[in-house]
């Protein structure tokens, strides 16, 4: 059911603004937790079932990360809502997985919506998850879908390595470093569908079969939602570097920058894939149109050929009492003549003509 | 008659500018008006058929939503035009059910027109209605073009049991609670419509048929229906962000902050639609191409080979006196070993071409 | 001769700009001048045919709306620019009728110049005409290319009756009634042209016809046309608002601004008839290539089920003295059934590929 | 080679900018220049094939259009730019005949660069040409590639004969006169288009035929070239209007304005055609398919109408020793019964789908 | 594999923004370092293959520039970086061979990564590498990906004979000149490209075969590729010119303006080829289904005047024992006036309808 991607499930008719509708793929499992709390000197990471004890933890002086995996509690969402002042609207928007893309200052914290875009092997489509980041202070809030094949997993490895500059930069470049994660799984969907392209592009050359139309029609829609999900955030990018909020520092603001050329070449690139499915689903329907005109060729070639003679023979089958050729002795032969140089000359016709 | 949305039935050709005249589907019920009226401590809610009446109820203090449902009375608009101090113009638009969607900041009161979308199940066709919301001091009044299936009953409800804040939150609030229950249903409406591109393109792959092309087709014109009645939203929202009148209160602007992007995602959703809808269209036509080369193909196969021998077994079922052939006693025999030969190497030749 | 009306006739090769030059339909009938003066106690109403004494009758304290009938006399023309020192680039505009829709603001007057469309429902074709309106303190000019049905008419008789605000408001108000009764006409061609849409609809629907594609692109041909006429006015009414001139006073903005809807409702109604009328070529060509399809089909199936079995009989209608078939009694009934089998099962195979 | 236009013959890979290379086509002439000196009272015109004495002649207090056709000769251009202070940048843009119409304001001097275009009636083609204006002080300076149909002409019969303002304005009105005739030969060039885009529209009306989709891609072709050259004078002109420079004054700005208008009407008109153009596309294609509609419906009624019988009239051609119906007296009629009822059948069928 | 183009190879998943990971093919061969220096007195070229050893020779007072082949040896990009205190982003974007053209205003130094185009005349491919220019004070340094045919040995040349104004003017001018270098290499593909063009319009018209589709097809991937490269350019370009950065002085800030001019024409260019495919594609289908017209139009032909004709001979070759023509002795030449006749009625109808 791909196309429900495009719009939200169960949608809150009827619910005052502000309300909490979870609206993703039904769940079961708990949420879970994890604490993660560094500066330059030291580290530490935990992972709880409750949100209470995770919120005790958090030391002043650190730059605290809480990534939160499954959304469908609406009461949880709501008590951490509470707990950090985060306005009603911002909790309708982690909860509701259609959120468009976005970058929002509010009064007190910053958020951050975009789209974590996963490409599954087996079922060969790109998956779309919502992820919501929150910056309030030294605390970085991330709510993400559910849990999986994890964009995060790199930056936590850099935390715990001290690798890059990310222990020695606060929460505004926590921020940054994990959109620029969400940002470089992008580029690895993308080229996972640049090989399908390709594929189906030396499918389409060797030859044209409507599965491939079918794969093309396929990839085509993919193209269509991940351009949903990535034609927001050059919007997004632009308004947090406009953005004069104090806790984005100037050298976030440089790196800011680089993703948003990053951001921009993203969206090339799917200008780029759509243009070349449009261009290939062109190539398919001239092959198909191509190949009919041979196929048309030949039945043209052969029924005209043979048709004419088969009359002719059809005359001389005939019972008519009278009809004097059939006594000519030479009239057999004479026949098989005309009706040779008949073929002859169609065939030279359709020759001069070029139709083979 | 779906395209006579698109413009106006009767229109006011030679009337003066500001001339009221109803340009909706006939109608021949009574207006009716209700008036509800609330403040955080109290709410109540009377059914009125006579403007007059209804009128005399409003209490100083609390906030006022006076709907009225049914634009046929001419003279009725007109005497609440005077009764309000509403400009020509705006009564103007309110009765002309074509009117686009705007946002105007008359002298003395704010104007709001926009359209309801409702899916109707049984036609599976889009229904576009007016609505014009009209904000002076702490007065709501609002215009419907018929009464039905009704969004604004949601918001009536929480009003009725002071669900979420509005009945802590003044007119301004009312006006933007009831453009949110409007736009919500956009989603409702959406999401059938997403049901039936979906069942359209799982029908379209099973078997295309010229039937799926006309529903395509409908869907389209739906779409392009949709899109004159949302496009000019964005521009309409942020005309009233850019508002600097004081009815609108800070608070109200964060909540229009949060409807934009609402109406954006319509925007991006009926986008999207047309997108999906190109593709299934252009997914139908190669379907057909596809098929007509499948047809030809079994066709040139079946003529080709069979018409060559056919025309030897003409020519054998001659009458001429003299065919030495017919008198060989191998030459039958000899005759269906050429003809096997020739079918044989006709089949080998399509089998090499790939034909099937 | 349609496409003549997108360039001028004659066009001004070597002339000096703001020479004159009539580039409309040749004429031969005199022109004609009407004179209206009114105030709000008092009005009168003149015909001339000639522009001197057309002009002694201005009265000071009185709005004068001087409309003249055919811009073929260059002479004329010329001496009506002397008399009220209109720059000479404006009366070059004033005579070619394939000037673009402006607002200009000249040293001591303004001028509008846009297109009256009006619907021939003989010929079933947009007319489209050049009106160039003057604004000079309170003398308002108007150029028409000639008399026809009149919009003006509508205007005319509110000035007599004193219907609406004309008679209490200035040259500007009026400059503003012309104009909302020249917009008020295109609502008029747009809904005749949806009507000419739908009945296209619904013949296309019923039956496929060549006929219908030309109708179609005559439509469209006129929708380039009318959309050549419209697009600009969305400009004009900007230049119109943004320009500070005094002569238009603030109500008269109020007015203008309601132009300005119906005229972006005019533009969004011409482009969804475009898409409208894509969508129906679209739909012509699926049902022409559907149409092809049945017929291939029928035509395919008749063929492969006969011409192996009229192959068969071919054969034994031979002649060779040794075709040990031809004497077995049973013979003649096997070959019935051999080619029935055969017939059947091709038949079966057609019906399971769905081809009928 | 008509693509060529498209793209410099033999670029300047290596030279360093500023570099004089001339790119148009090879040229043998010598190129030629006129003087032609006026003020209000008096005016002068020569030809010289010298640039040195050309230049003697220039007299304080006149307006001086020094006009070289030829640009071929390096040597020349180089001395004609260092005698005037031009820049080297450019006199490479004189050079290069592919340069992109623009304005710039240089220290000292002005440059305009647009393209000539004029219909060749012979070819039926557009041909492109670069002319350069060079307004320095009193002094304009026009280089042109060759000499031929001279849109010149009338600017200069204009000065001769002391039409309309020129020789009572200064060099820069004279700059405007040049552009403004340069666009009239635009209009002329359009219109000659109109001529044949309609042509091709009757001619596809009477009967499509493939010659007619080469001459629709061939205008198409030339539309592009146009566009490209037409589209950057709305860029031109509002550079010239928002420079400051003082050469240009307030009047001749008026007149520019008016250029303004013509020139977007120009774009228009193209966008126009290439809209007619591909309509006309879309026609041929819908013909193209409608005409094989025909011819395969025409093919399936005599096929299968006739097939069935013949296979019968096989049938009963057998030579089978026992075949009862062969000796039943009526068995012949009966059979002709049997295959008239049968064509009579199919027919009725075909009549029944709309077939004919 | 030419989609690959599109995007990065091996991208950086999970590596910290700043991280140098070379992207480009790989490669074994040692990069070479290039160090050029000059004034308007004199200059000096070495070749190295050992940076530090390149870096002593930087003289004060001369500009300098550094080129250097092959980016795939990380470390030796990090050292060059730290010895010129280049942000680690400026590496990334160094190493990535997939970054998008731009400018960047860095504290202390600019970048400018642009994409050198070639085509390739063997593979008639346009080649696509990245060029990287670093402007550090009187130090220009580049970055290729590989050495090749070099657009660098033009301006190389004009420093060596001091051609032009290159000796006479800084670093910046350098950074110019190699830019304009790269840019002319564009026209230079683009006159290949358009040489295609031309060559498949040719043969096109000659015969229509799908071998044109697929070069077509390539070419016009070709163009997707060669957009997403130069499009960034205009902004780029304006970037420059917008940043106050004091290293480029006015004078080189006329050359930028210059090369804008170029980069637009280049990029009008390219649209315009991408025109002129999308109507030779146009043009190939409208020639195939013409082709299949008149392939059809043979069949139905010689098919439907013999089909019924064989009709009748097979009815006349019956065997019934009660035929009572067979035994007219005129029916024989009856029955041919017949056939003849009706073949003949049949041409003619098919000559009415223009068949040919």
């Amino acid at each position: 059911m791909p196309n429900r991607d495009t719009i939200s499930r169960k949608h809150k008719l009827g619910q005052p603004p502000g309300a909490l509708l979870y609206t993703g793929a039904p769940r079961t499992e708990k949420a879970t937790f994890s604490l993660t709390s560094y500066n330059d000197k030291s580290h530490s990471e935990h992972i709880y079932s409750n949100f209470a004890s995770c919120f005790e933890k958090t030391i002043p002086g650190f730059t605290h990360w809480i990534n939160i995996e499954g959304l469908h509690d609406t009461e949880l969402v709501g008590s951490i809502g509470e707990r950090f002042g985060i306005h009603p609207l911002t909790l309708e928007d982690v909860m509701n997985t259609q959120t468009r893309p976005k970058f929002e200052d509010y009064d007190g914290y910053l958020v951050v919506i975009l789209k974590m875009i996963r490409f599954d092997r087996e079922t060969r489509k790109v998956v779309i998850e919502q992820l919501v980041i929150i910056l309030k202070d030294q605390i970085v809030i991330t709510f993400q879908e559910k849990d999986g094949e994890d964009a995060f997993d790199h930056v936590r490895h850099r935390i715990n390595v001290s690798k890059g500059r990310i222990r020695k930069s606060g929460a505004d470049y926590l921020c940054y470093a994990l959109m620029d994660a969400v940002v470089d799984y992008y580029f690895e969907a993308l080229e996972r569908i640049g090989d399908l392209v390709e594929e189906l592009e030396e499918a389409l050359i060797e030859e044209p079969k409507q599965e491939i139309m079918h794969r093309l029609h396929d990839l085509k829609r993919q193209m269509i939602m991940l351009r949903k999900s990535v034609w927001p955030l050059r919007e997004l990018i632009n308004n947090i570097e406009r953005s004069e909020n104090p806790q984005i520092t100037d050298n976030t603001h440089l790196y800011l920058r680089d993703l948003k050329d990053h951001i921009v070449l993203v969206i090339d690139t799917v200008e780029t894939y759509r243009d070349l499915l449009s261009g290939l689903m062109d190539l398919y329907l001239s092959s198909v149109s191509n190949r009919m005109n041979e196929v048309m060729k030949v039945l043209a070639i052969i029924s005209t050929v043979f048709i004419p003679v088969t009359f002719l023979a059809g005359v001389y089958g005939m019972n008519f009492d009278i009809m004097p050729e059939l006594h000519d002795p030479r009239a057999y032969y004479i026949l098989w003549g005309v009706m040779i140089l008949l073929m002859v000359l169609q065939i030279s016709y359709f020759k001069k003509r070029k139709w083979f």
